[in-house]
């Protein structure tokens, strides 16, 4: 506990992307409010540069390597937006980045990362080919590991959404975010517990991928074997070795989604909001809806994660 | 030109509007700015109440009612955003909305009326069953009628529009907006020329409704029949005999937009600015995107004019 990042570490960060990150607006909804019976005041990263929050704790991760360990180059492996994230953020420092990805992954999500300069390396569909096409990568470029949510430098950055909403929207009771690998909900706890505001943090994960969920109330790290969601960036098969102490310890509860109440909550924001958000980005409202929080009535922020959907493959 | 509404009705329609309408944000999206070549600044309108500016002279005009003519309620034509429009600000007031809608709307577009506790009043499909279906009703009711277009207190209130976007975004060169009855554009000439700016005021129609171009460019007001467009809200037969002159005079340009660079726009503000629009919305891209109109290189503030659209019937 005494090595997590604190709210000092979350300021440098926003202080450090802020020349280049999109400071995204705060956007409400009455016909939504009166679904849920709260006031939600929604943090809209799928207006963020690469349409998600991704972005922040690429850039942090990016802009914190010293000149001798940028000038290898960076390295991930990813196949949604963190790859892009890391692509355009190398892109910004002008070192080069190497995405690992699957050759199965989704075509524009290749397009994204070769549109913002990435090199594409290909690996097979298991969590091994990954592993070992990475390790391949780092051992003949040197080139520095970003991990997608398990490194302190992502943490922080992507903290860095619920500390401008927290600073924009006074009085707010809740923050609300998806939980995939844990990088954006622990980052938003250790910026809440940092500003010694009584605000919660609640994160939200579809059913069909329960593993938080589960590692928080059991208090053991558990993990999911190729969860089967709709909501694709939140497919990380366990919280991290950095990020579940965190949520185990700041967060307040983690409720669960359905995947029918994920579409709805999606289509509700693109009807009602005129918002384009990918599945993820609904689960948060999609939990609210559909569980007893015990938030009625409360301020809440919503982040909504990412905007990145194909339109020729939309699920109504 | 003297009964004109002057800069002082605007900022009187803003005044009166701005305890119950969105200030609605600007977005701006580089990867747009780089196909057109320009700077782009987007009103979003799309965010307003409604899902559109016509909430903007809607309201204006049920709010300048004196008390005693308010009291029998306000009807008028619509079979899309107005209508809706109407609908709210009247039940904001407290008073009766009578909107005629063919039977044949949309079914979405009744459920929003119905929804902002309007009346519907049923009519036959042609512009003579509307037209007496209005006189019937309000030789019944005695109510208001307040025209989607023709009508000052509409263009002032949709004019504060522009207003908002030339004092947010300094050093504008340009609006465009799209053109369907000339409400919009009208409003947004008569506030750009009232501030004395050197801020053009261009607007875009689609080319199979073609009728406001043709009235610009010959000097006579022309009408188009039944215009079989997907920008459903720009489907307005002609001007109208009160936006028509102000269009003439103070409006620098009318570009065309085919229907496939419509649809090619909206799926661009979609994918990458990752707002909902409207095809309505995307015809003032789509002119910029079509046309050589010298505007390369220049700040263009763009009206992104609403956001409603059926979600089971996209046009790709």
């Amino acid at each position: 506990m005494k090595d997590w990042p604190t709210l000092v570490d979350i300021e440098r960060a926003a202080k450090q992307i802020a020349p280049y990150a999109h400071r995204t607006p705060v956007l409400r909804c009455s016909a939504i409010d009166d679904i849920v019976g709260a006031e939600l005041f929604f943090k809209c990263e799928n207006f963020q540069k690469v349409g998600a929050f991704k972005f922040r704790g690429a850039l942090n991760s990016v802009l914190s390597l010293d000149e001798k360990t940028a000038a290898r180059g960076v390295a991930t492996h990813s196949s949604g937006n963190h790859g892009a994230a890391i692509a355009l953020a190398a892109r910004m420092r002008g070192i080069a980045a190497q995405i690992i990805m699957p050759k199965s992954a989704n075509a524009a999500k290749r397009r994204a990362v070769r549109g913002y300069g990435g090199t594409i390396v290909d690996c097979g569909p298991t969590l091994a080919d990954r592993d070992a096409a990475l390790a391949e990568t780092v051992a003949a470029s040197n080139a520095a590991i970003i991990h997608p949510f398990n490194d302190y430098r992502v943490v922080c950055g992507q903290g860095t959404a619920a500390l401008e909403l927290a600073r924009e929207v006074s009085h707010l009771d809740a923050i609300v975010a998806p939980v995939g690998g844990g990088g954006l909900i622990s980052g938003c706890a250790l910026a809440m517990h940092g500003l010694s505001s009584n605000i919660q943090v609640v994160g939200c994960e579809p059913a069909a991928a329960d593993d938080a969920y589960r590692s928080f109330k059991s208090g053991t790290l558990a993990s999911v074997l190729a969860p089967d969601t709709i909501a694709d960036g939140l497919r990380a098969t366990s919280l991290g070795s950095l990020t579940y102490p965190i949520i185990q310890s700041r967060v307040s509860d983690i409720a669960l989604a359905s995947e029918a109440g994920i579409v709805c909550a999606m289509r509700l924001i693109w009807e009602r909001m005129k918002v384009v958000v990918e599945p993820s980005s609904a689960v948060a409202l999609a939990g609210l809806m559909e569980n007893e929080l015990a938030l009625g009535g409360k301020r809440l922020g919503v982040i909504i994660s990412g905007g990145n959907v194909d339109l020729d493959d939309l699920p109504w």
